[in-house]
C-alpha cells in the first residue's frame, strides 16, 4: 500500500471476494496497525513473523505486552517462520508456504519495511547517503543546486544520533516540506531535525518511543544505562486510571537523557512527548527528575513515572 | 477545608442535614473543583463571584467556556456580587447576603485564596519573603541554621519569573520534601525551581497552564506576545475527536516561551506538560515550532497544536 486509492482497493478486495482470513507478514508497526485494522473489519487475522516478538524497536518485556493485546484481540501470531512461497489454497484463496508448515489465507500482506525510492535520483547524479536516502543539508537541499529534496526518500539529521537517518514518518516529511516551502519562496530556513518521537496505536494500547535505544546509544558511541519502571497513568484513585510502563535510557558518562519508551492503555503517548522535548533540550536526568509537570488527581500522580523513572535512574548512574 | 477529616466532616454534614443546596464564594480552580464535587453529590450549586470570570489565571476566552462548562452542568454563576453577611434562612437553613439580593444555601463554602500560615516561624524570627511565606535557599534553608522549611508555607524560585514566589501546590510541596530528606540525610541536593504547570479538571473540561501570562511577563520586565489558537487534540476524522485551544506567550525581545495556557475535552494537560519541558529548557518559538513529537492520527495531528501556535505567533514578532 504506497497510496490512498491502494488501501480503498484493499478494502474492496476484502469485501468483493468475501475474505475471511488474512495473513500479514512482518511484525513491525506498520504489521500491528494493520492487524488491527483487519480485525475490525472482521477478519481472521494471522501474523507471520520470522522472529518471536512484535516492534523490535521496542523492548521485549514492551513487546510480550504486544503480543498479549493481539491474542486479547484474537490476532493470531506465528513465530520463527521463514516465508518460502504462496501458493493456490483449498478452503481459502491462499496457501503461505513457511518452514514450519502452510497458512491458509484470503489475503496475504507483506509489511517488511520499506526503502527509499532513489533510483531516478541517483540517475541524474544526487548523492545518495549511507542510509540509502538522498543526502540533503539542512536546507533540504541535495547535491545539485536548486534540487532539493523531503519526506520519505530523503534523509534527516538525528539530533541524538548526532548522525543523518532515514526515518519515513509523515510528520518528519510534512516539516521537511515546510522548510523546503520556505527556502524556494526566498527565504533562508533551516531544518534542525529529529529526536526519533514515534508511536502507533494497537487495539486499546498506546505505544510510543523516542531517541534512541541501548543498542543503537552503543554504536553511536554512548554507554547506556536504562531503567523500566510502571506506576499510574493518572491518579491510582481515580476511577479508569491504568498502568503506564515507562523506558529511560540515558548516557552514563553525561546523565544525559538517549531515548525512551512507553506502552499503556493511556498516558504513553504524552510522557512521550514531554521526553521527546526533554531530548530536544539535551536535559539531564537531574532536570527530568524534578521537571514541572501539570499536577491533579485526575490526570496524573503527584510524582510523575517520568519524575520516578529519571530517579531511578539517576542512582544507576 | 485544609485537611482530609474537614472534607469528610462535610461530607457528612451535606448527607446528614439532608442539604440541597450549596453556595461556593470564590471563583478559582479549588471553586471549580468544588462546584464539580457538589453538583456530582446532588447539590444544586452556585458560585458566587466578587467579578465576572472563573479563574483570572487563565484568559477571557477560555474562561468563557468554563463558564458555559458550567452552565452545562447546572451550576449557576453569580457575577459582580460582593458578599455582606450569612444570616439565618427560611426554606433553606442559611442566607448569604449580597450588594444584588440573598442567596439560600444549606451550606455556603468560602475558596477565597490562601495564605501561607507563618506565624509561628515569624516569631521565632525566621526571615519572611515579599510573598509573605518563608524564605528559603534552593536546599530549603531558611535564615536560621539547621531551619528548613518546605511546602505551601514557603517560597520556591520560579524559572521564568527569576524570582521566588509562593505558590502553595501539591507536586511542588513534594518535590521540596524530597530536596530536604537528601540534605537532612547528609546530601548536598538543590531544587532547580519551577516553571508554574497547573491544571485542574472541570467536569469534561482539562484546563491547564504553565509558565506566566502577559500581565505577569510584563511586571518581569518582558515584552509579551501571545496567540490563540484552537486544533484537533487527536487526528481530526478519528472517531471521538475533541478541539483543544491553545495560548502561547512569548517575550518579543529574544523569541522565548514565557507562558502557556490550554483548555479542552482532551489533550490540554498533556500540551501543557510539553511546553512546561519546553520552559524548562528554555527555549524559544522556533524550537518549539519544529519539536519533534510523536504522530499517529490516533493520538495527535500531523501539525500539532503546539506546532501550528508557535508558527504563528513567530510570525508576530
Amino acid at each position: 500500500m504506497k497510496s490512498l486509492p491502494d488501501a480503498l482497493r484493499m478494502k474492496s478486495y476484502l469485501k468483493d471476494k468475501k475474505c475471511r482470513k488474512a495473513i500479514i507478514v512482518g511484525a513491525g508497526f506498520i504489521a500491528m496497525e494493520m492487524a488491527e485494522g483487519l480485525r475490525n473489519l472482521g477478519m481472521e487475522t494471522a501474523i507471520v513473523h520470522r522472529g518471536i516478538l512484535p516492534a523490535s524497536r521496542w523492548d521485549k518485556e514492551f513487546a510480550e505486552l504486544m503480543l498479549k493485546e493481539l491474542d486479547r484481540n484474537s490476532v493470531s501470531f506465528l513465530v520463527n517462520r521463514q516465508v518460502t512461497a504462496i501458493e493456490g489454497g483449498k478452503g481459502s484463496s491462499l496457501r503461505l508456504i513457511t518452514n514450519q508448515g502452510d497458512v491458509p489465507a484470503d489475503m496475504i500482506l507483506f509489511a517488511l519495511g520499506v526503502r527509499p525510492n532513489v533510483k531516478f535520483a541517483a540517475d541524474m547524479g544526487i548523492t545518495i547517503g549511507k542510509s540509502g536516502a538522498i543526502e540533503v543539508n539542512a536546507f533540504q537541499v541535495t547535491n545539485i543546486e536548486n534540487v532539493y529534496a523531503v519526506g520519505d526518500c530523503c534523509e534527516v539529521f538525528h539530533r541524538i544520533r548526532k548522525d543523518w537517518v532515514n526515518m519515513p514518518l509523515g510528520d518528519i516529511a510534512n516539516k521537511q516540506g515546510r522548510i523546503l516551502g520556505g527556502n524556494i519562496a526566498g527565504g533562508i530556513v533551516s531544518f534542525p531535525g529529529i529526536v526519533g518521537a514515534q508511536t502507533f496505536k494497537l487495539f486499546d494500547l498506546e505505544v510510543a518511543a523516542t531517541g534512541i535505544n541501548e543498542s543503537e546509544a552503543e554504536s553511536c558511541g554512548y554507554n547506556p544505562v536504562s531503567t523500566i519502571i510502571w506506576g499510574s497513568a493518572i491518579g491510582a484513585v481515580m476511577p479508569g486510571a491504568k498502568k503506564v510502563g515507562i523506558k529511560l535510557v540515558a548516557d552514563r558518562a553525561t546523565g544525559k537523557l538517549l531515548g525512551a519508551q512507553a506502552i499503556g492503555e493511556m498516558g504513553a503517548v504524552s510522557r512521550i512527548n514531554v521526553l521527546s522535548c526533554a531530548l530536544w533540550g539535551d536535559m539531564n536526568l537531574d532536570d527530568i527528575a524534578n521537571l514541572d509537570l501539570a499536577y491533579t488527581p485526575p490526570f496524573s500522580t503527584v510524582w510523575d513515572v517520568i519524575h520516578i523513572a529519571a530517579q531511578k535512574l539517576r542512582k544507576q548512574i
